[in-house]
C-alpha cells in the first residue's frame, strides 16, 4: 500500500491534493440544488456532500464555503428560506458537472445548459425537472465550522417527489432503477447498476 | 411520480420512515471506524455519513447521535482522540453491515466477524487489514445539531494507506478499482462497476 503521512499531503501541489483529498470519504452523493434569488434569478449548482442527518425529523445537511461558486446557492438559501435537492441521473451527467463553473449571480445555470427548471404545489425554489428523486427543503440552521471556516447548511424535508418504480413496498427508494449517479473524488461519476439489501442485525 | 407531503410523513411507521429517508440523500459512502477505549476495547462499526468537509487542512466530519449503536464509538474518540476510517469493498459486505447490531462495549465486533484489526505506524485506533483504503484520523471539534440532537464529529487526517493500483497519477483515487462499495438507505450496498470523469468546467 502507498502511505502519505500529514507531511507528505502539504508537499503535495493543490490540484494533487484536492484529487486526493476528495477521494478519501469513499463514494459522495450527486445532488444538484436548485435555488432562486429574490430578484427571481434561478440557480443551479452540483454539491456532493449532502448527507443523511436524521429521520424524525427528517433532516438534511451539506457543506459549502460560501467564498467560493456555492456563493449563490448559500445567499439564495439565506435570503428565501427555500431550496430544492434534486438527484443527478445518468442521462445529464454532463450538465450537471458544468454548474460547477462559475458564473456570475445574475446568470441562471439554467440558460446554460439542457437542464430544465420546474415548479411544483407552488414552491418558490425550482426544481430540476429529470431528477428521478426531487426534494422541497426548508432552511432549519446552520454552524459556522471554524476549523476549516466551512458552513454546515440543514433543512428540513417538506415535500419528496419520486419516481414510482423507485418506490419499494417498504419505504426503500431504490437508486439503481433510477440510475442515480455517485460522485467519485471532485469530478468522477459512477452510476451502480446493481445493489444488495442486507436484514437488520442483532448480536450473534 | 410519487408525492409525498410534510403531513404524509408523519402518517408512516418507523421502519417505513426511516427507509426512505435515509434513501433521499442519494448514495452514501459505506465506511468502518476503527476505535479502541482506554481500557483496550477494540471496536468497529459501519457508518454512511463521513463527509469530506474541506481539503486543506484535509478534514473529514460524521454524524452520529450518541444515544444509539453509534456510542461506542462516539465514547472511544471522545476518550482517547483518535479513530480510523476504513473504505468497505466488496469481500466484508456482510460483516460490515453486521457490526450495526447493537453489542455492549466491552464486545469487539472483531472478535463477532471475520473483520480483522491491524495496526500501523504505532497509531492508537485499530484499522481493518482488508480495506483498500484507510485513514489514520485526529479528533479535532464536535458540534451539538440543535435541530435534532445528534452531533457532528470533526476530525483530520494524519495519515493514509491506498492500495498502489487505486492512486492515479493527479491524485485521484479510484474506488471503482478497490471494488468500493455505496451504501442506499439503511441497508442496501452497491459496488460501482465503472466511472467517468469531467473536465474542470468555466462558463461558456
Amino acid at each position: 500500500m502507498v502511505y502519505i503521512s500529514n507531511e507528505d499531503l502539504d508537499t503535495f501541489d493543490h490540484l494533487y491534493r484536492i484529487n486526493l483529498i476528495n477521494s478519501c470519504s469513499g463514494y459522495k452523493s450527486a445532488n444538484l440544488l436548485g435555488t432562486k434569488s429574490k430578484g427571481g434569478v434561478e440557480n443551479v449548482a452540483v454539491f456532493s456532500s449532502v448527507t443523511h442527518m436524521g429521520s424524525n425529523p427528517a433532516m438534511l445537511g451539506f457543506f459549502c464555503r460560501p467564498t467560493t461558486v456555492t456563493r449563490n446557492t448559500y445567499d439564495n438559501i439565506k435570503n428565501t428560506g427555500f431550496y430544492t435537492i434534486n438527484h443527478i441521473d445518468e442521462s445529464i451527467l454532463e450538465d450537471a458537472h458544468h454548474t460547477s463553473a462559475k458564473y456570475d449571480s445574475h446568470i441562471s445555470e439554467f440558460d446554460k445548459t439542457q437542464l430544465i427548471s420546474e415548479y411544483k404545489n407552488d414552491f418558490f425554489a425550482p426544481f430540476v425537472k429529470s431528477a428521478p428523486l426531487k426534494m422541497a427543503m426548508q432552511f432549519v440552521e446552520q454552524y459556522h465550522i471554524k476549523a476549516n471556516d466551512t458552513i454546515l447548511v440543514i433543512g428540513k424535508i417538506v415535500g419528496i417527489y419520486i419516481e414510482d418504480e423507485l418506490l419499494e413496498d417498504d419505504g426503500f427508494v431504490n437508486l439503481v432503477k433510477g440510475n442515480v449517479a455517485t460522485i467519485n473524488g471532485l469530478d468522477g461519476y459512477a452510476i451502480p447498476k446493481s445493489n444488495t439489501r442486507f436484514e437488520y442485525q442483532r448480536p450473534k
